[in-house]
């Protein structure tokens, strides 16, 4: 006998990607940027008043509100801070699915949806992308979830649906589901949907502090969405659900948007240069708008390039999954690390 | 028509205890430590490399579960680090909980168990206490829920049920149900129901960095269990819900024994203090095993006590709840703070 529920005794559980140890590997398996955070946050951090942890911090990270909605061009009450990006996926499933209530999203995409899903006992419905992952709004809107999830730029593709497409589905989904955009990796990209907010009661924007402005291991991400939904999310998410070390910081982050737009454009211009590498090494990659790249292998077993790579100290991610069995995700690294992983390649490869 | 779920609609949400703001306030209302955190925690964020914040965290916190593990006699696959103790309480609902499987819990006692009951649509068994606190184990037994809580010492009413009694219980909900014991105040207590994780199959027990250690604004918590329910906890937490300078901060403040007891000690101290000078003002103020007191107000109305002690910038904590109605939970302060409580009072109660 198990104390657990049926569907969490089942459950295999979310598999990070490995965090291999040790300064001389070249890790470019977890979207990591590769820059260090802006100065600011590491000022806010430096000269924290450590007096004020004996108190709760700001149930809603007031501060980081005000920064935010500054910087995206939305009021404070349009944004709610989470514990990371993926405590607001957990917010969100919690809040609209339930074993009557579906989600629906295009795959592959990121691998966390389908165990929360399972987590919250909700049916999945996912629409199979086609090769030019182009946005399958008829399938989506015909599936009727309750919550409809779109990832933009979408992981592990690196692709980008354009907004006015992802304005039309939501117009089509409203009254009857959410649209969750997951714009994780939306600073890598020349677009993103927050000026749908303003238009659209169902839409709830996904925003990460960990790939852009570097804070990964703060743990902070935000919504923005129509005050409506805001409110309610609120009642979903744990009292005080980020602490005050992280609201200080994120705070900096997100207001030093000059370091933020360099850090940026370091990564895309490294973007650029990988993806010809790797495409004159023979792999197809696709044009990606994220900070990483999809890259098909030809003629090679992609598991077997992957264990070489590994072998050299050089990670890169591998999913066994349909339709991913012969990629590897790569992650943009700095010019030395981007460096040295073609320079393994050309040693790999036939 | 609303996007949510129909409980998160006619949900509330759980009110945190009112911050005020302004450094001039006496305020004894949310269970805060009155003394700094551990020197020790603060070089840990003070030394923090913050060039390893553009990582992921550790996703199970080790450093921390090692720490923890050390000092309270334990492995460190025995412990999960969680985002506060609140965390863990969410982790427990999603995970034992649902429509099917009931919570059932002696009350009154922490409001946020009946807020999470409802985001997991699952029927609460509140079984009231007796006026000593004693612990109603049959109805507790006969109630059949999925997980049974316990909070220990008991929130509002700084109650302590003896450690047998709970093994007793733990044993005769065997096979049946979870027994979760909600120690967020055992560091005020003189003994904690450690030893039963090693005996007993079911049981879990919380922890929290908050009071004790004084890290409230730092958001850690942790669970104390068997490997196998620690292994499922860990399927239902998110990813990384523990950031990396928490976990540096946390790891030193839980390594640093000496000061913790010092600062328990002085609590306990002005607890005594408190209660003896509370008891000649005529309030009735039971023995408290927290850092916290429930004084009862005689021949006069509580909430006026409240709005009084409000008005003179002192904020406790009064609840509008059966069996509390004429009571104030009050969080120990410092020898000022609860001077200038007590001072006040002696203007007020009749």
């Amino acid at each position: 006998m198990s104390y657990f529920r049926e569907n969490i005794e089942k459950l295999a559980g979310y598999v990070p990607g490995f965090q291999p140890k040790g300064a001389e590997v070249v890790k470019l398996n977890t979207n990591e940027n590769p820059y260090f955070p802006s100065p600011k946050a590491v000022e806010a951090i430096r000269n924290f008043d450590t007096s004020t942890l004996k108190r709760y911090p700001q149930p809603f990270g007031d501060s980081f509100c005000e920064a935010a909605a500054k910087v995206v061009g939305v009021e404070a009450d349009n944004i709610l801070c989470t514990n990371g990006g993926d405590d607001l996926l957990t917010i969100c499933f919690r809040c609209f699915c339930d074993s009557q209530r579906a989600v629906a999203y295009p795959g592959p995409t990121y691998s966390l949806y389908s165990v929360l899903a399972d987590l919250q006992s909700c049916k999945v419905i996912e629409v199979p992308f086609d090769e030019h992952y182009s946005l399958p709004a008829e399938k989506l809107i015909a599936a009727k979830a309750a919550m409809t999830i779109v990832c933009n730029p979408n992981a592990p593709s690196g692709s980008f649906i354009e907004v006015s497409q992802i304005k039309e589905l939501a117009d089509k989904l409203s009254g009857k589901s959410i649209l969750l955009v997951d714009e994780a990796y939306a600073d890598f990209a020349d677009d993103n949907c927050v000026e749908l907010v303003k238009l659209c009661d169902n839409v709830i924007i996904l925003r990460s502090m960990s790939k852009g402005y570097s804070l990964a291991g703060l743990r902070f991400g935000y919504a923005i969405a129509c005050k409506e939904i805001i409110a309610g999310l609120r009642k979903v998410k744990d009292s005080y659900n980020v602490d005050a070390i992280s609201i200080a910081a994120a705070t900096a982050a997100i207001s030093d948007q000059d370091y933020f737009r360099a850090n940026v454009e370091k990564v895309k211009s490294e973007r650029s240069r990988l993806t010809d590498a790797l495409r004159e090494l023979g792999m197809e990659v696709g044009d990606s708008c994220a900070n990483f790249v999809l890259a098909k292998c030809n003629n090679i077993d992609a598991a077997k390039v992957y264990d070489d790579l590994a072998a050299a100290n050089i990670y890169v991610r591998y999913f066994r999954l349909p339709g991913l069995e012969d990629k590897l995700r790569i992650t943009i690294g700095t010019k030395e690390q981007n460096d040295v992983l073609t320079g393994a390649l050309k040693k790999i490869l036939p």
